[in-house]
């Protein structure tokens, strides 16, 4: 097929050529989520069909579509951004979180309620390929985008009217022969269907991008700890727990961590796309064609493991023989990823072996990031000795500590990329936790206040994430008082001893504690798992006791979190303080197991933005051992002045 | 029908009697719950069915007999009294929690699976009620102690394999005519019926109880706190959110606090049995014959409010208007309470609105449980004020601290009766948190230790429940240090501000962390609510994070919720301080509205039992003020000796 060149056309231009795309399918909605076949954070262009089809860039963000109305859920975070990247558009904000904007499932169930049941001729109008029941009213989205979970919440949301699920594509059944309403019918509200067979942005987005191929490489020896015969026998004794003869991968790190495998396919992720199915005597990595050369290829080989082409997963999955047993992550595949699994075929649902595995970093794993963490603490040191050099001397603006933050990093061994873009916000910027500057619209650094630097590197020894709020100019009392609050609830949180499997999310309190007593909180959680040279946000633990606790998020040996509370104050500033913490074993006693956290992130903390009348000696004498450790760790790393910048501001506060 | 006399029947003989009703009903298993019409904690001779059975007198456990096997599933603090209770029996003890050990319903669906399906003779043969499916195995349970989430649950369970759930008593639909299985059927699993329709006892245990019917009596001005019209216009107010027309309550304590009215149907609660229905312009009570007399009939019609039957209910559910909205609580009501609302009667499903007016006790509420909880510490220091004296000269055992401390209670203005059995556990008794002293069984107060006292009142101004840990000659360094850790989470959670509507769950690391940082835990919540005058457990909120936390339980100023961390040595030593707290405002913030807790109870802690090197100077600060004012609310309210005893013993530990 000839590469289409990307065509000039508006929004309102793209959604009247979706509209027509619905009404030939005999849709009545369509839903356009911001995910992908891998459920990656960040999505690859090819399934940016949100944003090519809004404007909206945000990287969260619900498109819904009628044939009256077009509108994007979003948060409050990117309210501000939407409006602005909406403008002229025809489609409406919603905004998330506000009493009066329900969710888009609600809002379709009550839109189709105020509708009522549409006419007869009107449902059989343009149904081409469904024979609907008269009184449905059918909400599309596409099943290769959409996990299992996602699925069943959505038809229990919509199931505020009544609900009936489509067989994806490759099913024989009929939707409107075999319906299974969850409730029986009321009156006045029709039946809505949900429909996951269409992808509609191959007819409607010209020049659409295919998959990205970038190659896949080895994560080689000594960084990429167990070998692939061993984590493979580890996933195995995993799917044996569950009685499961044969397994499907479709998460992009899981993919990476079992096969020791890296590429470059979604930004920030050292990723590659592909699957894998792995039963007790074969696996079969599904990747693009070219994207594995022939010695990779023979290496793989040589450890059992075949490739197969990425497209050929859904013969492969129709060839399951009858009666085996499929292990499968509800929230890890989707809907049209399985959707070739034949009838015959037992599922089994259950978190991924490889999540949990990978979680709990192996004592090389720790070792190789421990080196890591010094080398990404000494690019930081660099720069924030040029910084404090600098400031009042050479204009500065946002944009230039990303520049010049990045380009430390850089100069490190075993640097690969940014772990997430930098956020670098000063004063009220500081106080959006998902700021990022752009060329159109960034601040000076100038004058008083703080600054807010978030930014984290992929190193092939380990993935950093650290957050660090320095004073500019003089801070105030309040500014200071922040900080301190916000510096006892991270020193809380790592001076915590638990016992082994706590669920992550009841660690939460500990960190706000010391923040709520100064009539504060803050709305994002306190941490998030780390990868290993791999994702920045990894599952399966959470600190936010807004989560809901499964025995998933038992806290094990191993396991990397960030330790990140923060306060906000609208259009003024905003600290966030960011350590990674490693659990490790801390004692065995009578009555249990129980684990502490070792902090792995190397930097000073800003003492200058201290209220040292709000510290207890307890907490001094913990940010003075911090602050040695990391003087001992950076100096041998950096040239004189950085090392002189490094013993200034690691001298203990404590007499 | 004549009363018929307890036979002397052993359990034995009751099994066989129950699996000969089983075969005459078709039933291959029936599951025995503790529980009743009205999902009481304490359940009323009438339901106590399990005990009758089984002889197992615990308060927690469920039977479950097949044909060929009966067993008792309880959890480890009952396994040794079961164990005990059970011998002879023929009733096997399947120890809850052990790794071998399936859940009831996981262990019925693997016990049919293994059977394999019943041959079509078999299954055919006593189905003298029902036309079961030819391959189905029928599991029952009486619809009118499982509430609609239970029952739900138990269908998930069961559903390892495949389940029908049969419509309760009242319903014309036929179980194998309209079967409708959550799984499609597998070649080798049996279907199993879940079959509501059987209260075997009627049938099978002669002379059992009939309802409890003890006066019901007002809760007078001025305790009564709101009038009834203002009550009963909060919960239709509630109900109008939820846009329903009529509301059935069947939770006892609801029932109570909305007509404020109490009763003593139930072992320490002060309830009566009954339910209401409640629409925009009537309500009624159903309660048994002859509880109300007429002037309190006289009453409660001037305030609107009709008295029904207690059997009455099935008829005027069945009366309900077609297009109707009912709201009932899928936790608070039960199968068969609900089974005759007909078919046209649309369900909406939310907590009962009375359960959370309930849970926020107003200002006068609480000004009368602080008068409530100062004369209750009064009777609780006289009582110490004698175990200290006569410590060592008057021989006492366990039983000894229950009937004294009950004493020095009845003397107390406004005394109903206890709040639930008193818990008085010397040394290695103490390491076990529902431990109670038995005349057959309990210990001699003497040597060396700690005793543990967890006990509470029931008063026309509130109920108390209070933990204390006193030394008896002198307690080991190891004893002290469990008992000042305890007494540090108690304080942590004590000073906790936090916003408000903070799910409850989530406070609970606060009250742990310095439990854990001693390497200790404890395997209980650390706070439940507490009812005003009405049961010692109630909800929504809990303090514990292993608790699904849920809107319900966020924190609303008025709650009161116990605060009790411990720690416990088996065989050695238990340690649990409990004090009850209220949620007060604090301050509202630019970050938003905070909370804290103001501490009710008023009793001296033990400082002769605290390891001063483990406390810091505010947690001293804390426990110094605390005493200041116990010693000023009890010293007016008691004799001169023990005046003198609380003054002694709340002496400040800070120079």
């Amino acid at each position: 097929m000839p590469a289409t060149t990307q065509t000039p056309d508006t929004p309102q231009q793209r959604v009247a050529r979706l509209r027509a795309a619905m009404r030939e399918a005999g849709v009545d909605a369509v839903v356009v989520p911001t995910s992908d076949p891998h459920l990656s954070e960040y999505v690859p262009p090819r399934w940016q069909g949100r944003e090519w089809l809004s404007g909206f860039k945000g990287s969260a963000g619900i498109v819904v579509v009628t044939d009256t109305f077009a509108g994007l859920w979003a948060d409050s975070r990117y309210w501000s951004q939407a409006e602005a990247e909406l403008a002229g558009s025809g489609i409406v904000l919603m905004r998330l979180g506000e009493d009066d904007v329900p969710p888009h499932p609600k809002w379709l169930a009550e839109h189709f309620a105020s509708l009522g049941a549409p006419s007869e001729p009107e449902a059989a109008q343009g149904a081409a390929s469904h024979t609907a029941s008269p009184r449905a009213r059918r909400v599309a989205v596409d099943a290769h985008v959409l996990s299992l979970n996602a699925e069943r919440a959505l038809t229990l949301a919509l199931g505020a009217v009544n609900v009936v699920a489509v067989p994806p594509a490759g099913s024989v059944a009929d939707a409107a022969a075999t319906p299974t309403p969850n409730r029986s019918a009321t009156d006045d509200a029709p039946t809505i269907v949900l429909d996951t067979t269409h992808d509609f942005f191959d007819a409607i987005w010209p020049g659409r991008a295919g998959l990205p191929a970038q190659p896949v490489y080895a994560h080689a020896a000594p960084y990429a700890g167990e070998p692939r015969a061993a984590k493979l026998a580890h996933i195995r004794a995993g799917m044996a727990k569950h009685k499961a003869d044969v397994h499907l991968i479709s998460t992009l790190d899981d993919l990476a961590w079992a096969f020791n495998l890296r590429g470059s396919d979604v930004d920030y992720n050292p990723v590659f796309l592909g699957h894998a199915l792995i039963d007790q005597d074969h696996v079969t990595l599904f990747v693009a064609d070219g994207t594995i050369d022939d010695a990779l290829r023979a290496e793989l080989a040589s450890d059992g493991i075949a490739v197969g082409d990425y497209f050929a997963l859904p013969q492969a999955l129709a060839a399951l023989p009858a009666g085996a047993t499929l292990l499968i992550d509800p929230a890890r595949v989707t809907v049209g990823g399985v959707a070739d699994v034949p009838a015959a075929v037992h599922r089994v649902e259950a978190i991924n072996p490889s999540t949990l595995l990978k979680s709990r970093k192996t004592d090389d794993d720790l070792a190789h990031v421990r080196a890591t963490m010094a080398n990404d603490g000494a690019a930081l040191c660099e720069f924030f000795a040029w910084f404090d050099a600098n400031q009042g001397k050479t204009p500065m603006t946002e944009l230039t500590v990303d520049e010049r933050l990045t380009a430390a990093r850089a100069r490190r061994p075993g640097f690969v990329g940014l772990s997430f873009p930098t956020i670098a916000g000063f004063n009220a910027n500081g106080a959006m936790p998902h700021y990022r500057a752009t060329p159109e619209a960034h601040s000076t650094i100038e004058g008083d206040g703080l600054l807010l630097i978030d930014s984290g590197g992929q190193y092939v020894g380990g993935t950093t994430d650290i957050t660090r709020v320095v004073a500019v100019g003089t801070p105030t009392a309040a500014q200071k008082q922040d900080f301190t609050r916000v510096l006892k609830g991270m020193i809380a949180l790592s001076q915590a001893i638990f016992p082994r499997g706590t669920p992550a999310p009841a660690l939460d309190a500990l960190a706000r504690a010391p923040i709520w007593a100064g009539g504060a909180d803050y709305g994002h959680g306190t941490g998030h798992g780390v990868g290993y040279f791999l994702n920045v946000h990894e599952g399966p633990q959470v600190i936010s006791y807004r989560s809901p606790g499964n025995p998933n998020m038992a806290m094990e040996p191993g396991m990397i979190t960030s330790n990140e509370p923060g306060i906000y104050r609208d259009g003024q500033w905003g600290v966030r303080i960011e350590n990674l913490v490693a659990n490790r074993p801390w004692q065995e006693t009578a009555l249990g197991e129980f684990l502490n956290f070792e902090t792995l992130t190397l930097c000073p903390i800003d003492v200058r933005c201290i209220d040292l009348a709000l510290m207890r000696p307890d907490e001094i004498a913990w940010l003075d051992a911090y602050h040695d450790k990391v003087r001992e760790a950076i100096v041998p790393l950096v040239e004189p002045e950085v090392a002189a910048w490094v013993t200034s501001r690691t001298q203990p506060l404590a007499g």
